[in-house]
């Protein structure tokens, strides 16, 4: 989550905070996604990244649905700890000339990516219930399971990796 | 993960790397938890923080003795995904005046410690399981199951939360 840009007084204000955070975070991902695609050298975590830059767009769209249902203009706020991740994938996608280890590392990134981001959800949607914003979680709740999805699908690419070389 | 202290060459180089990433936010997690404990208004958020801690330690050790396993130097590398997440969870406790808004983004601050950390326990796994080190992917699996029974029992906490308010 970012740096706060105002105070955090009720937990409503945290709600917001923590949609621009993750909206923030999402875009940012969106941007990122097309040089990981273009540096993976499985074609299974290349269709893997691609099929998860269309799913961002769509959950960026669903974030801009639940600021407008939460009458909120639609704004992001710096996230360090996505930045932190997001420069460390650039950073071993221009380090690593060994294809493998290119992508296991761009494999554990998007999996840091995917934690970060089932985390935030997580904790929106309890919010949002606490708040009695059933409808918000409702919304909050597809992009939760589509996250774990993606992250399932990754740990699966892992594992292949794993067993390929022991066999 | 931080930004690499040395060029990642091979997948044993990415190991030894994420291992001092982690260590790093191990680490920096037992400077951080006091606060957190002594903050934490419910008494059941302060208890949950202070078993953590003791768990934290526990896992520290854990990572020595993998380095140690590995033949490799006990060192940490800064991480800047652990240091923005961290740094938020700092200033939301001194921002925030409402003792129940302030223990909610004290339980999201600490879930997403959390799935950073089971993100990168588990990369670490495979990539031992892949380099044939599975004595040290069974000494990193202990710390990854403790992980994910600490983020359940922070769920629990947020829909009890979540439950209270409904009632």
């Amino acid at each position: 989550m970012g740096l706060f840009s105002k105070p955090i007084k009720t937990l409503d204000d945290l709600f917001v905070h923590t949609l621009q955070d993750i909206y923030y975070a999402e875009t940012q991902i969106v941007k990122n996604l097309p040089t990981m695609i273009e540096k993976a050298s499985s074609p299974e975590l290349k269709s893997a990244f691609q099929q998860h830059l269309t799913e961002t767009q769509g959950q960026v769209k669903r974030l801009e649905q639940v600021f407008q249902m939460h009458g909120q203009p639609v704004k992001g706020v710096d996230c360090a700890a996505m930045d932190g991740i997001l420069s460390e994938a650039k950073e071993i996608m221009g380090d690593c000339d060994d294809d493998g280890v290119r992508d296991a590392a761009m494999l554990s990134a998007a999996q840091a990516v995917e934690h970060y981001e089932m985390t935030r959800y997580g904790s929106l949607i309890a919010y949002a219930k606490e708040l009695g914003r059933n409808d918000c979680a409702s919304v909050l709740q597809q992009t939760l399971d589509e996250e774990k999805a993606t992250d399932k699908k990754l740990t699966e690419i892992a594992e292949s990796r794993v067993n390929k070389k022991a066999a």
